[in-house]
């Protein structure tokens, strides 16, 4: 007998594994991705410069690389260190700071309207129709001899035009948002004057001419009075207000934090030794303070290459100088292609001691020292909107490896593709702007991520209500009508308990070999450089197979094989972020909170608690308190408890006539939509009864005011007509005609009737005005 | 200038990444993991014979395989297709069935106790000893001559010598366990005969009786009657509440459901056509209407091995035997080494329509052909308990490859190993038995999981009072403290917000750098053929070194670096299914409910609402009835709400002087001990307070007692010694002394002092006897 086991041969494989691919800025291909160390992969992302609220535009780049992030972690099993910097010394913040800083104060003493006052926001404004509009305005147009008022009052009535005013937007696409602002200044102005002619010097007066020309005035002051800052924590609270923000807003689109983050301001030393390693390599050279990098020398040595992603991008002045920052000149460069490493800081600048005398870092070199401080000399992957890849990426390579003296120092750089909302670019002056928060109000952050999903992450991407519309929420019904049909079909116990009928047959091998099928598919398009418009289709297709299956099989269906399909799609969908929980779950996942966030059952149970508390301490008070009518209340409290206080927590409570409630969790629209409903039914009822009484009331004040006449004054005038009778008894029964003729018997008799009649009614008259009165 | 790229060249490998190696049976060694088909996985797993309670042996083996699987879906991200199979046609579900059936048929007809049914039960324990006991006890012990009654109360003698009683146990493991059945018989049948002498046959005493007798009885009876059981809905209910049971231990000890799951019951037609296809390919023969496996022919053709698993238990009796069934004696088998792939079914047993006859199913086929209908031909991964390796797994293997002729059917075995208690194997007889219920009263899952997750998955494991508390409960409180820790970190805003400092210094390189190796070291481990308690090691090992950093760096420590280590180490705990979450939570992740499941919003509220509901109705009952104190009821009522109903639900309200409760979310155990120990100190105030009133009174009470005697007594006997005086006045004042003379007139001014203030005292006690009486 055998005491061995028989010799065992590993598995012959039918398929393959596929391997992922990414899209490479640096050979603008799909190439293999091959982290330097097993599954460890080192990722920097280009963080946003914090001096504004953050918009679409940033909800595309952050959602897009928060889902590669995803899925090279939560699919691909990677152990990824997800880097981000937070630029908080720029240009941009330096003016926005200085400018609000400046402004402000400005405001605030504004406390009276005087000529000096207007004149000087006068000379504001002629200033920014020099510096802000003369770009738009056809050539020579400011040049002209005549006043400004004059001047601004014919480009008013050009504007009118159309045509004229399009071609001003061809020279500058900011041209209709500073023509607006000038406009809104000038007004202010002559009102201001006339004002002043008036005689109104109020503060009010003042203050509605420094509100209208903001945008004139913050660029006047900064102008004049720049140096005067000197305040530098200014440049930092700005920063740190929109720092906060930013990771407000990302978190309300289930945007992971990153694992580290930089900020520039915390590595300005490291920084300037940075720079002092480029300047002893060779690559970079000093000019009256400022450190520039010479693209010609680094582009010309062995084995360095400058504009590795953008080699045709070279020399583009307008994207160098956009990258340069507002407030730097760069004379002294050796080549317009140079760029600064460091910045002489001029009064009004932030600055740190160098060794090069007081200054701060360029913007480029932020990256490259922050990158490397915490991930060292190569890099697996860097990511960043395209817009970045020149000159902004492409000085950080140059950058990086001239400081490394070798190459390469990035592997794989990903980049975002463009936002643009309705087929334009957004910008503010074409009014398409949207900021995170106001696209919030209108879509989940589940809707807007799908969004995004349906785009390749490397294409330009259209953002459009017929997105939203026709394709977003139609895919998010899809999976949702999808999840709530297992689920009532898991409810439905007969279908899940087994009655001992075989239940997996041709239909189920059919529906669990798609099942496999989609699964391979859709690894094979995330690993086809992460195409998550084609695997959320291979999940569409999935589910409306299995709506096919569930449809034809009837009572026959095997429900086990549906709920294996619905979890792993659950799984998927929230592995892209759509949703959170435990990857057996059917659906989304866990309720999110509004802001898209999980809430924790503390969060979940307070709001309740401290109602049940509330409700008991009222009727504690009144119990202790023991005064007249205390029962009362206490039920006027129980009321309350279930009409106003558990409406808009979703509770409702219905009371039974066992006295026991029951208790039911509704949405709380719902609730509030029935209580809206009963307490107008409640009105009308009332209303009705209020109309009856009413009416009522009129009849009897009908009735009883015919008792007003006393009865002896029934037969006299004006009871009756002049003249009708001519003498009367003590008690006013009329004795003669008009004529003095006596009157008839039955006369009398009627006559006595209805003074017997009236004596009745006057005297009910009589102590209901009593009764009135009293 | 240059408009085309550089080269690129693919990054060159520092470190390749680890491959996954599992220690499969079919070598006894560790192999490389290789999927046929891209990442998917075809896994089947054994599943339980459901006629009894899940026990600890059965929570070690399905909780690894759910470590398993989870490690390979959630960790290495393989698209796993998870089948178990439920054994719903077996001999030991068919004798138990009947068994029940039959005793609880007789003990329904058991309404008085009556000389038969004594008769009856003592035939039935008479067998009972042959049955049971001969197998343990001395050879030849039970042939003897005397009366049964007299051999066993000879054997309960011998018995109290352990040496005699622990050889017996020698013989037959079980011998404990019957004797003690037999034993409460025996009592039972003694008692029953005394009560018929003494004339009471009540329906009580034969209940008593039968039940006693359950054990002897049930064996009895089916010997009996078995043929007499016809209705076979009982042998599927059986099943069926058992496999419920299954199901629900396993949801508490958060193991996930499988993708498919396959019942023996609905795969017969399935299962008669395999055996038909072995027959025609020459590996099986009928005899009888029973069909058995050639494992002779099979292990002798070409490409064919029997018993590749353990070759060295061929021929084993002991173990083919225990997997042939008790209800089976293979009469006819052409080799002892043959096993039953169908069983003729004699009257009393469930049984199909087959080619051969009414039968049913032999055990190891039902397996092969539910893997093969769902998996097919070749299936990547087989798993399940090591006692089912031989010959239970062999002959599945055997089967399928004689039904598919073509080797092999599986490509990995993986066996979970053995569990012992306290060293001991787990056994009703050792009384070391432990149900999944009993276990998760006194242990959570987690800890559970966490046990076993201390352990090589594939080894025996020693389950024992030691590993839980002083390992299991110190690798809990050990990530408890550290996730406490950190989030009390993250608490702090003062250290989460930005305060300009450079804080990514040596330390936190080096932390995280620690991270990162402790990841890649975690996955070797997991691909070591899934070594967790490697893995949980390194995660312990990073947490010690996290403390140290933030014990060490105090105020300049990084926050985010060490929040960066907690969320990986929370989502490789929850990878384990020891939480669940988002991935990037700190800690455990989600509250789970009692029984170890996640519970979603409605779950979490409910008990609060249905609390503050109730609460509301008892308010309202009172103020609407206004009865007399309702306002002191009302109160009672917020008091029991703060005491009595809030408490088990972990809420605690403060009642502060300003009539607004404070509400704190407190562990229900704290709160509860809170409550003891407040209600403890109060009782033992009242005490105290009660003693020291009891004190006074009994003060009070001898002070009053003084004045029992009334004045005129006072100074005659009893109350003084018989003679000390002669004669008294009226008012009981003595006049004379002993020997007739007057007293003296200091004597008697002495007298009457203490005379008048014994008026006074009996006054009193007279005005205290009426007092009481009234």
């Amino acid at each position: 007998m055998a005491t061995a086991q028989p010799e065992w041969h590993p598995p012959v494989r039918h398929a393959d594994e596929p391997v992922l691919k990414v899209h490479n800025s640096l050979t603008r291909s799909k190439t293999e991705f091959t982290p330097k160390e097993g599954r460890h992969v080192k990722w920097y992302n280009c963080g946003p410069t914090v001096y504004d609220a953050s918009h679409m535009g940033h909800a595309r780049n952050y959602v897009t690389q928060d889902v590669l992030r995803r899925i090279m972690t939560d699919y691909f099993g990677y152990d990824v260190h997800f880097v981000m910097n937070i630029t908080d010394i720029e240009d941009k913040i330096i003016i926005r700071a200085r400018q609000n800083h400046l402004y402000k104060n400005y405001v605030s003493k504004a406390t009276a309207l005087s000529p000096a006052l207007v004149e000087e926001v006068r000379l504001a404004w002629v200033a920014y129709l020099q510096s802000r509009l003369s770009k738009g305005l056809p050539e020579g147009f400011l040049q002209d001899s005549a006043p400004p008022d004059e001047i601004f009052t014919r480009i008013r009535e050009h504007a009118k035009d159309g045509q004229w005013k399009s071609e001003c937007v061809k020279r500058d696409e900011k041209f209709s948002m500073h023509l607006t602002a000038a406009d809104r200044s000038f007004t202010a102005i002559s009102a201001a004057e006339q004002h002043l002619r008036d005689g109104q010097t109020d503060a009010q007066f003042a203050q509605t001419l420094v509100e209208a020309s903001s945008d004139v005035l913050s660029e006047w002051l900064d102008k004049e009075l720049k140096t005067t800052v000197t305040d530098h924590s200014i440049f930092r609270s700005l920063s740190s207000y929109w720092e906060d923000r930013f990771f407000e807003d990302m978190s309300r689109l289930r945007v992971r934090e990153p694992d580290t983050i930089t900020r520039v301001t915390e590595y300005v030393p490291e920084i300037v030794s940075y720079v002092q390693r480029i300047i002893e390599n060779g690559y970079a050279y000093e000019v009256d303070g400022s450190v520039y990098f010479d693209t010609q020398t680094f582009d010309k040595t062995d084995g360095h290459f400058y504009a590795k992603l953008e080699p045709w991008s070279k020399g583009n002045q307008k994207l160098i100088e956009e990258g340069e920052g507002a407030l730097t000149d760069n004379l002294g460069r050796r080549s317009s292609s140079d760029f600064a490493l460091w910045k002489a800081s001029k009064p009004g600048e932030p600055a740190w001691p160098s060794p090069w005398g007081p200054g701060r870092p360029g913007w480029h070199i932020e990256c490259s020292v922050m990158a490397t401080a915490v991930l060292g000399d190569n890099i697996d992957i860097h990511s960043g909107g395209v817009d970045l890849a020149f000159p902004h990426h492409d000085n950080e390579l140059a950058q990086s490896e001239a400081y490394h003296n070798h190459a390469p120092w990035i592997n794989y750089f990903l980049h975002t593709g463009h936002l643009h909302i309705e087929g334009l670019k957004m910008s503010k002056s074409l009014k398409n702007f949207i900021t995170i928060d106001e696209i919030l109000q209108k879509y989940t952050a589940r809707q807007l991520r799908l969004a995004f999903l349906t785009q390749q992450w490397n294409a330009r991407m259209d953002f459009s209500e017929s997105l939203m519309i026709g394709e977003v929420k139609s895919i998010e019904s899809g999976f949702n009508n999808f999840f709530s049909v297992v689920k009532a079909l898991l409810m439905d116990t007969d279908r899940v308990k087994s009655d001992g009928q075989h239940r997996y047959g041709d239909a189920e091998q059919e529906l669990t070999k798609q099942l496999h099928e989609s699964q391979a598919v859709f690894r094979a398009a995330l690993c086809d450089s992460f195409n998550t418009p084609g695997a959320l289709d291979v999940l569409r297709t999935l589910v409306s197979r299995t709506n096919g299956y569930i449809n034809s099989r009837g009572k026959d269906m095997n429900v086990k094989v549906v709920e294996y399909v619905a979890k792993w799609v659950g799984k998927m969908l929230r592995m892209f972020g759509l949703g959170e929980g435990e990857s057996s779950e059917i659906g989304w996942g866990q309720d999110l909170g509004k802001e898209g966030v999980a809430v924790n059952r503390e969060e979940i149970l307070m709001p309740y608690l401290r109602t049940l508390s509330s409700f008991r301490d009222g009727v504690r008070r009144l119990a202790i308190a023991k005064e007249d009518g205390a029962l009362k209340d206490i039920l006027a409290l129980c009321d309350k408890l279930r009409d106003a206080d558990l409406v808009p927590l979703g509770v409702a409570l219905d009371d039974q006539d066992d006295g026991k409630a029951l208790v039911k969790l509704v949405p709380p629209e719902e609730l509030q939509r029935a209580r809206d409903e009963k307490r107008k039914q409640a009105e009308a009822k009332a209303a009705k009864k209020a109309a009856q009484v009413e009416l009522e009331r009129q009849k009897r004040i009908q009735k009883l005011e015919k008792g007003r006449v006393p009865p002896e004054e029934m037969f006299k005038p004006p009871n009756v007509p002049e003249g009708t009778y001519s003498s009367w008894n003590g008690e006013g029964l009329p004795l003669t005609d008009r004529e003095g003729k006596d009157l008839s018997k039955n006369q009398n008799k009627k006559n006595q009737q209805a003074w017997t009649l009236q004596k009745e009614l006057h005297e009910k008259y009589l102590a209901w005005k009593k009764e009135e009165s009293g």
